[in-house]
């Protein structure tokens, strides 16, 4: 399936069909659109089932008539994401097609409460697509963080490595064209595609389980190419669909600050001025280490302080 | 909530709201209506995405454009029931509220792949509904099968167990009521409910689910109680929304008859006219055993039987 | 399956067999060990897979030679904790046998991502026991908490309950038994047993699952049924087969306190001494509402109260 | 993780410490070991719990006391498997550790109900290791099946795709290792590594699961890659763990016969040879068409014409 060929767009406004379903005005405006992701990936949203009043109205069941009132909404929601009462969210779902590198989309599949359907390159040519990177935009290695990447290449040490990329690139596809020629099996001729190659699919997930992978992907540990992808689900589609899940989601997970028993009691301690016991406990959880004269702080305690910076204050080994 | 305060049904039709979602007329017609079962439950239909044409479609994403017109949409749902190829049935979700006898629901969710909502008697009082049996519906006990049940006890029988059943019911009710006005929690004061009470539950569901769902539960050795949930959500709901992949459902699932190795390897001297080696076949698979003069049928040779029996042929022993 | 007639226990020490699985001498120490809960329900140990080990085996397969000896296990296991890293947990493997209320059962089951066979009651008699509850062990109704229960019913009052309870049982049994002896198949039979009726069932889970599993039963919102079987579960068995995940869980998990982004920037201003601006944060966060002379304090801003003050630190509508 | 680098084996057998688990001496004995598949990768078994036991310990959970002697083990698994009763089967768990091609991998990750840790090209550089292709194994687009391969390219021909594709490997890896040496960061550099390149996991999976998976990739239609690690877990692992079920899954799964309803209707006249009703059945289904003066046999038409075929039958329209 190339995009041109992609299933049908939704009809045009003035002839859509009624429906006695739940209805997003705010979605419905954007169903079937494009939103491009890296050079030649995108996200749209094929159907959706569900809204913040779909989530109210599950939770609800449990309360019966009796706490009908009770609450607002807005309220409630944000009760539900604090507390992980995360049943409710399960009840909206949504039905995505999306074109991605086959390395951003081993990730994505890693994702397993979700149904998918990919493009087969069994049964069909490869997608003659993958994706290029410009000369500024190759990412140098991150020492503090092994898994990460940092600051980017300068342009011209870049543009280097794009060239190569470029013909590497249009070798494997012929290379894989060759193969397919001399009438070797497109299951086995696939086998050299480069990781960069495009791929399509359908991935339908219900909101829970999409927030969750919201949730890894925006992080900012997270691998660049697949939180770009995070960012649009987020920000064009989710932040349209359920508003105010949206923003319940942000506040208490995106942006929460979360302290560890013994990080707790240390902040205690911080907040009482005792900066004595503050570091004894530091000392204790073995989040700094005294080696000789100085004290060696443990990643964990370097996060620590990452935290309590946050909030102003400052570890008691600082 | 009771049935009375229960989400608010669809806009009438001449009102309703236009989408870009696809759509299915068939079902549209009975959203939010209520199919009774038993003497006090119900099932209806919430909401829905997806129809026989959204599993075409998922389907032919592994096809791409080639292949496009090669094949039909039965045909092609009909192809992937037949070689279980389950994800383009997972494409499609919908949305039941259900009013249920607890002892039923019990068995219910032991589907895991779904998303539920179950009416809470930890913050609202117990639904005031038990389910009854009249006189003429107490079930005798298989003696064939040691789970099941089989013909009816007579009515006068019956009519007493009736009485006593009502008793016990409007007894265990008055106890929790008791509880309730001492002012025990409500999570404390249901513990002896009967099983009978009825809850009320949303519950939401992919179609490849909710089909492994029915070919259990429309089982003869399902429990007559579920079996008739399950009746109505196939026959009243499932073919109305997807009455492609329903035939092909009944077809390959409820109505196929399958043959192990060893039974279709006997089948084929059956037609062979071997019945020599048919009998020799049947003795090694264990599915007869020689005792003294006589043959005796093991449980798996009964069954292997009866499918023979539906095909016209009979066993060897026979 | 009664009590007695359980599956057997292990071998006797000195004559068990040998294996080159990995092995948990702590745990080895229990298995088949019943720990009583509730007044006739247990938890035993019948098979594990794995240990701290194992998780941290699984962890560094992503972390290649390179990074072999860079952390200890105890900093790993708690980097995957803080951080959400999940699938090294779920390396481990453990199977209960459980004796539980029905009604306890039922919110067991709720957690779908682990492997259960239960006693059936459609085979089989159903057990002959139901929990009872002693005269100082109603719960009242909480009032700050609709699901909740709070302080004790007095002994006077609870006595009287308990005999209603203990009548009532004998009852609903007897009723049970009398249907049985009518010819009534066992599963139309049970129909109006109490929910308080004990079942019994093997438990399978991965430690990751186990460990969401506890999170919510150990809660203090949780019920004080389910809770009892959580503690047991947490303190006396995975505290014995994963120490480090143990330690390491609790203070992530079960200590910890988290402030939404909101609750982040007025607990900042706190810090700052800015209380004026905290509480106009407090306001436009809908925490408190001003209402006439005085300020209504919302849910959610007496939840972050209670945070605040863990801390030592003071709301600023306080 | 290199193979060299691997969790260390068992210990040997003589100084193997004793457990009170359920225990497999067939399996004991190859734990750890590597069995090797494709050019360079392997599969061996890190862990397990349970064994044919332990299915059956499960089943009789649901029949109680009552019915332990009635039937014997292999009896009771059998008519588990025939009837589709999947938890008792949930209840063993086997750990493997798998070296696979990632285009392999890509497949084999698609069996979401499973556990897994795969080797990080985030944290570390890509293994050194890419599939290669023999010149006799180049496999030819099979005509029949758009998904499948079959026959092999001459050696001739094929060994220049081999040279081929020994030339593009290497220099997939030499750009590969020129971004790292510029600095780029692992996570982007590796995006044009070939789908070839091999990869490692720790794959953890229940045995009802595992089933499925074999059921899957051990048909004809699976990739003859996948498929032979399909082979070697089934006939050397599972064989060794669960003989019994494994028999039993070979007989009513891998060789079963399935007949549709239509197509048992059809068979039934055969049998009755009424091959005139045969015919018309099967243009009523569609399995056969009429155009002009002879009959066109659909693809369903032709799939029934084999299994006839199995049991010596001949379609009425041959």
């Amino acid at each position: 399936m190339t995009t041109d060929d992609a299933p049908p767009s939704p009809a045009p406004r003035n002839e859509a069909p009624s429906t006695g379903r739940e209805l997003v005005p705010a979605l419905e405006s954007i169903l079937g659109q494009q939103f491009r992701v890296l050079d030649d990936g995108f996200v749209r949203v094929v159907d959706y089932m569900g809204s913040d009043a779909a989530v109210v109205q599950a939770a609800r069941v449990s309360y019966g008539a009796g706490t009908r009132k009770v609450r607002e909404d807005r309220g409630l929601i944000r009760y539900l994401m604090r507390h992980h009462h995360t049943t409710p969210f399960e009840m909206c779902e949504i039905k995505f097609h999306v074109r991605v590198p086959m390395d951003t989309w081993r990730q994505w599949i890693r994702h397993r409460t979700a149904n998918v359907n990919e493009y087969s390159t069994r049964y069909s040519v490869a997608i003659d697509a993958a994706q290029c990177t410009a000369p500024t935009e190759w990412r140098l290695q991150s020492q503090g963080n092994r898994q990460g990447s940092g600051a980017f290449l300068l342009a011209e040490a870049g543009a280097i490595l794009s060239t190569q990329e470029s013909q590497l690139q249009a070798q494997t596809r012929s290379v894989y064209e060759a193969r397919l020629a001399a009438g070797v099996a497109r299951e086995q001729a696939r086998k050299d595609l480069p990781l960069s190659t495009y791929t399509e699919a359908y991935w339908k997930i219900d909101l829970h389980n999409l927030l969750h992978f919201l949730e890894l992907r925006l992080d900012s540990r997270a691998q660049l190419e697949i939180r770009s992808y995070a960012k649009v689900i987020g920000e064009e589609i989710v932040g349209r669909w359920c508003p105010t899940v949206w923003e319940a989601f942000r506040d208490y997970t995106q942006r929460a600050l979360t302290f560890s028993g013994l990080e707790a009691e240390i902040a205690t301690s911080i907040v009482a001025s005792d900066s004595q016991k503050a570091l004894e406990l530091g000392l204790a959880a073995g989040m700094v280490k005294s080696e000789g004269d100085h004290l060696l702080v443990t990643r964990e305690g370097l996060e620590f302080e990452a935290k309590l910076m946050q909030l102003g204050m400052r570890a008691p080994w600082k």
